[in-house]
């Protein structure tokens, strides 16, 4: 897109063509007194995120200070002690460490993959990551004939008879039909979850599962599995989607072709670890919680910067927003910074535990855990006649977030604040633009240069533009 | 985001969450069977761009195999050849190229801007990119004092006195504030369009422009300016934001701090080029069009990836999906490829000339030049009464284009159509999520690598499902 208004008879057109562009999804309804004022006050939370906002160097140090951060790891540790020291920055009415105990799983020396008993592809090496939990192979290196599969019928009608001492391939990729890609991940990712212990049933020695990802491209992505202990834990690994089509075409032409894998990981003793909390005293219902978060861990590849550094930091920004507004919040606000949910969620638990004990009642409790992305809405999760009393009270003024491209809907939310469900709060879930989140999602990939400052800021203004109104119009 | 569902109880929970989230925006309303039907085609569409696209393996070819293209040079040349030749391929009615003169700028040497005459930073290089269209400092090193100004206000105070001799230096950023990136952008580059020639009223000798970016970074962005025939045509570059950023710093400090810049450019006779045009004819209105298109010209540095060879390749493709699907329309559905929108526009203003010679009636023409980020809508132009017909007829079906996070909205079209406007007819302007355009826009970093292969085949997928609304429901 150029300057044709270098003619100024186009020049006016242009001009036109460019602000009504840029405004014709800004443009606000007619406002009753108290509309203006509101939308004032999230005009000005949106001004001191773009203007003004800290999110995008605090995501910087954590990336490269910290980096990454899995459970029970020094990486963890020292995320903990700089998010401590950041928040005790910003005037808080208190900040402190809720200890929890979590999973220390280590992946130990890279994982060696590689193509052996062929002639074209022999030794060739295939991009591989351990999938978290994994056991290794005993400093020994596993080979075997792969049997590849794209469903768990594929999988019963081969049984034992055609797995015994093999490595089961699962190469179901995910459906780039799904426009929102959290469906396509929710239909695939049940191969790297239950793939270990399905196959394991059938006898077979390992498994590779295609990475989590709907680019076709040389990073293998991590993530949780799940091991059945009625049989044996067998050896996972993910393989980059380049990496599987590799393998499967090989497949097709070479039935010779082995695998070897070596993997070095061992799961540890739990480790005392912590959530980090900070928090504005409401000054009508200081018991009453209004809570924004993330988690702290990462897995322990990349920088962990979209998933969820990018939550993090932006959950510590919406209450330095507040403070240095001056805002006077009816209900407390917190931040929450939540440890483990990558493989385990025990800072989640443990947080909704504590809250139970001290009979806190979070009013609403909003996760950033989609990325860094451009801000597109939240959604609500809550029994109907909560969400009903949401979209009459609060919703209601959603027309003031929608020159910020921001649609409240119901359904959604996240996996940290799932254990406050008892509650009868609502939960929320921030949602970005997720086109691009797999392109990264736990992957050497996740790191600080994928994340826009912009979209970032953007981001946490439209948490704290969502908080304030909870916190005006309460439920 | 990780998966808790590693514990069944909460494990069905995340699944649900994920499900829910990705769904929460993907619902339907109740449908006739008419809409269901269309919802059909219309998701039919986005199939093919999501699994069988081509726009993303053309816009790698387009960005390297052809390479950036600006009106006039060998690079334009040869995009003309490739995208007949890609256009011959597909299967269409016809596809012809249609002759227009085009302006013949060039950069020559790369330009040198170095800060002199002070203790601290003497000859540091400024990041730098002369203007399109700017003069050469004639093989002399230009240099001066260096007098900033941040708006046409303090440059007329300052007056002949004030910059005769001198070199002007305009830094006032674009506005951070603005939510919709084009109007930020509209609101500052009158500096780089009209500086200058404002400047050399007064004497100056050459200026310098804070490039149109909103990211603090190295890469100076060009663009075009305007002369004024009636004073002299001084030398223009862009330099960086971060170079605007040290530079400004450090007149404050140094105020003996002086410029040199030396500009190899110059402006050879107009060339013959070429429109690239591609058509399926209508079944009952051949002679009624419903045109796709972007600009094949780019600027002379990165790939012109999402300027504007995105928009490029989305159109060749929606024509491309109707002959895959044995779609008949009903109009004639044609792919126009502009030459020449970043400098001159004579590629647009050609076309609406022969459309008017061959008495040819443009239903709607349809600019894809905003960036192959994820679609968000489209903006529409017209006169009242074609506009309020669009919206009864055609934007009454905007439901079935919810499900893909669109919206139909009055104002926004774009440069290369904008000459069509006097047909009557309805003009369009695809509008993608805008936050990162302006970190790429006119500048080295505009590369195929910046933009994403699935948020490209979306962009195609609506520009197509737009097509096929306006073909079945007319005007």
């Amino acid at each position: 897109m150029g300057n044709n208004w270098i003619k100024t008879s186009k020049g006016v057109f242009k001009a036109l063509v460019l602000i009504v562009l840029a405004t014709h999804y800004t443009t606000l309804p007619a406002q009753t007194p108290d509309q203006a004022a509101d939308a004032a006050v999230i005009r000005k939370i949106y001004d001191q995120a773009l203007t003004d906002g800290l999110c995008y160097p605090w995501l910087h140090d954590l990336c490269f200070d910290v980096g990454h951060r899995l459970s029970g790891s020094i990486g963890a540790e020292k995320a903990v002690r700089w998010s401590k020291a950041v928040l005790d920055t910003i005037g808080l009415d208190s900040v402190w460490l809720q200890p929890v105990m979590v999973p220390h799983w280590e992946r130990g020396a890279a994982e060696e993959v590689l193509v052996i008993g062929t002639k074209k592809r022999a030794g060739i090496r295939l991009d591989a990551l351990a999938l978290g939990g994994s056991v290794s192979t005993n400093d020994k290196t596993l080979s075997g004939e792969v049997v590849e599969v794209t469903s768990w019928q594929e999988l019963d009608d081969l049984g034992e008879r055609g797995i015994r001492g093999k490595i089961v391939f699962y190469n179901r990729p995910m459906d780039p039909t799904k426009i929102r890609t959290f469906e396509a991940y929710g239909g695939a990712v049940d191969q790297r979850v239950h793939g270990a212990a399905r196959a394991a049933k059938y006898g077979a020695t390992g498994v590779l599962v295609r990475s989590m990802g709907l680019r076709l491209d040389d990073y293998p992505h991590t993530g949780t599995l799940r091991y059945d202990t009625t049989v044996t834990s067998i050896p996972a690994v993910a393989i980059s989607t380049n990496a599987a089509e590799r393998l499967s075409a090989l497949l097709q032409t070479e039935s010779t072709a082995r695998v070897s894998m070596k993997l070095d990981c061992r799961t540890l003793p739990d480790v005392l670890s912590y959530n980090v909390i900070g928090e504005i005293r409401g000054s009508e219902f200081p018991d009453q919680v209004i809570l924004v978060g993330g988690h702290l861990d990462s897995w322990d590849v990349g920088h962990g910067a979209h998933d969820d550094g990018a939550g993090c930091t932006q959950s510590m920004d919406v209450l330095r927003y507040f403070r240095q507004m001056g805002y006077k919040p009816r209900h407390t606000i917190r931040c929450v910074l939540f440890m483990n949910e990558e493989n385990g969620l025990r800072g989640g638990q443990e947080y909704a535990r504590e809250a139970e004990r001290k009979g806190e009642f979070h009013v609403c409790a909003i996760e950033s855990d989609a990325g860094g992305f451009t801000p597109r809405g939240f959604g609500f999760d809550a029994e109907e006649s909560v969400l009903n009393k949401f979209f009459e009270k609060v919703a209601a003024h959603q027309s003031l977030l929608e020159p910020y491209g921001l649609k409240l809907a119901k359904g959604g939310s996240g996996a940290d604040i799932s254990p406050l469900k008892g509650q009868k709060g609502l939960l929320s879930g921030f949602s970005p633009d997720s086109q691009r989140y797999f392109d990264y999602h736990h992957t050497a990939a996740d790191v600080f240069e994928a994340v826009s400052k912009r979209e970032l800021e953007l981001g946490a203004g439209s948490m704290a533009a969502l908080v304030y109104l909870l916190d005006k119009y309460g439920l």
